[in-house]
């Protein structure tokens, strides 16, 4: 890799962030950085992406488009990601031009369900359990090692809101999964747990940490449906969660936010199952209910600013808006809740086309 | 005055919201809208507008450039104005082409303080004495007439932030402001107030009605430097702060956010200072701690949307950020509130070059 940039100083008022991913995200990213008086360059290869639409600059070109990513990066003051699917080249060209994060080695480790997991359990930290499966005959014996009823197989890359893993219950399944994905994948204890939750935080230049309350997390058919704070976590959990985040941060030497998504097992004990090393849907309730969201924490953290507070004023309700429910938009904005919708132009099933969030009173 | 287009359906998702103005105001109006899924366009003669840096597109021409106007109106689904005083030849050509709220008449109402006061005046609403004063003898007499110790000659047109206006203790001082203003004006009784409040309210299309709490206003140097919610107001003049924004509103069969500006008399009586038909500096706090901000409100009214959820969870204090006080932004990004800085290209004094609202639980 060749050399990485450092923020020397804070970007001030009238910079510019460079965002790679023009999603909702980055959407999202680009008004919280509005509001802090920067400019936003969102470089996206889709000439309809959401975030062109409140942004100062735009590049349009792909991913591997060295030229234009060098471009883009000579256009920027400091450069984040709205997705941690960035091709390592990438970031290569983007680091050695101008100050980038999430580092290479934190984007490397979220690419890889494995290195992720082998990385979680280097730290003392506790996953699933899981074998690395990289044929057929690994797919079998993976099976019987486990020991258990049902498995899931997951793809190490690429995977997402469901795609890329299966549900397997015999040694014969999990061997058709792995031929079906033709990829290297890991076969994961199945975890009954109580309830699902996150933990989203943030670390600064110069190693500071704050972490959010963390929600409880509601998925339907693998795509997030709502997250509600409070959680069921206890306190001492949730000082759990919060310590989770803030060790494999440090580890990273992150700076930015990430999100740590969690099993909550019915002892109790809290598994990683997988981190993002971005803002993240189960974040999104921080616009309103907290003073700084997870959006400006983010641009606070990569332009180099002091971090924000991450107290929150009030409980919150996050519920997801997905596919044909966006057709639904004016009785939605006549619900009283806070309504987002990201501007995507076409409608299509299980795209998250917004998300609306209601407050209550601090219980 | 040509036809005027009225909304036939409220502007879908993926839709463009003109905006007349590219400062602060057209700025966070922008932002809200991209909240809610619609584009903004905004027509501005400086080509380093804020709001530029965060709409869909943009139009640079002079606010007189009919055939520019009507382009823009063209590419718009709904056009709505960041400041009153937009000539009235503009507001004809973008109300021909596509609905544009607030109508003329609000305008032109809010653009002449003489209108404005008779305007009250014939709603049966309070106000300062005041008399018109077009010479040097009306200035004379007028201030025999008002029979105090001081008043306050202001310019009818083209005052804010204390320009146009000048405090006078005699007859000749009036009649040489008069002279150096040059232009219609009138002298108003200097009200020895308790304190100013503003009222931030929105009218739909439908009619619907819907106030925000009034917050207590301190201005220094003729700039509001403060707002504070809760106010000073009893409840019994917080509903009569609403009430009277609801009778101008209806009167004026008025779309979209207004603000009414009052002196709150040491007997208690609610004097109306000025109105403003948009998005008021006094509104900004209703970012944080309301769910719908007035610039989301706004937004809706103008779409034709139903309005928000204008309660307030929070007590808030907004403090603008004025002229030179925006160099210490990284002190003010450190100061645990929720910052604003509009993007403006260069500092000037008195200029507001942003605000910080603080929340704290509601009293």
């Amino acid at each position: 890799m060749s050399q990485v940039k450092s923020l020397s100083a804070p970007v001030a008022p009238g910079g510019t962030i460079g965002i790679l991913g023009g999603g909702q995200l980055g959407r999202m990213l680009a008004l919280a950085a509005a509001r802090l008086g920067l400019k936003t360059h969102i470089f996206s290869p889709e000439d309809d992406a959401p975030a062109f639409q409140v942004c100062a600059a735009r590049t349009i070109a792909a991913y591997d488009d060295e030229r234009a990513l060098a471009a883009f990066a000579d256009a920027c003051d400091a450069i984040t990601y709205e997705f941690e699917n960035v091709p390592s080249g990438a970031v290569d060209v983007l680091s050695a031009h101008k100050p980038s994060n999430p580092n290479a080695r934190a984007l490397a480790v979220a690419q890889d369900r494995l290195e992720e997991k082998n990385f979680a359990r280097a730290l003392g930290l506790k996953t699933a359990d899981y074998i690395a499966v990289n044929s057929e005959k690994d797919a079998r014996e993976a099976f019987a090692r486990l020991g258990q009823k049902q498995a899931i197989l997951k793809t190490c890359r690429f995977g997402y809101d469901g795609k890329g893993q299966q549900k397997v219950t015999s040694a014969e399944e999990t061997a058709k999964a792995f031929v079906k994905f033709a990829a290297p994948s890991l076969l994961e204890s199945f975890v009954d747990f109580a309830f699902e939750a996150s933990v989203v935080a943030a670390r600064g230049v110069n190693g500071e940490f704050a972490a959010y309350d963390p929600p409880e997390n509601l998925h339907e058919h693998h795509i997030l449906r709502r997250s509600t704070v409070p959680s069921r976590l206890s306190p001492r959990q949730c000082e759990e969660a919060k310590a989770i985040a803030h060790k494999i941060a440090d580890a990273l030497n992150y700076v930015g936010v990430l999100a740590v998504e969690l099993f909550v097992a019915k002892n109790g004990a809290l598994l990683i199952n997988e981190m993002a090393p971005r803002v993240h849907n189960s974040g999104h309730w921080t616009i309103e209910a907290c003073i700084t969201s997870q959006f400006e924490q983010h641009i606070r953290a990569v332009a180099g600013w002091p971090l924000g507070d991450t107290a929150r004023h009030s409980d919150a309700v996050m519920e997801n808006i997905i596919g044909e429910e966006a057709a639904d938009w004016h009785a939605l904005g006549a619900r009283g809740g806070a309504l987002h919708l990201y501007g995507k132009s076409e409608i299509r099933p299980g795209r998250k086309m917004g998300h609306i969030t209601f407050l209550s009173e601090k219980s």
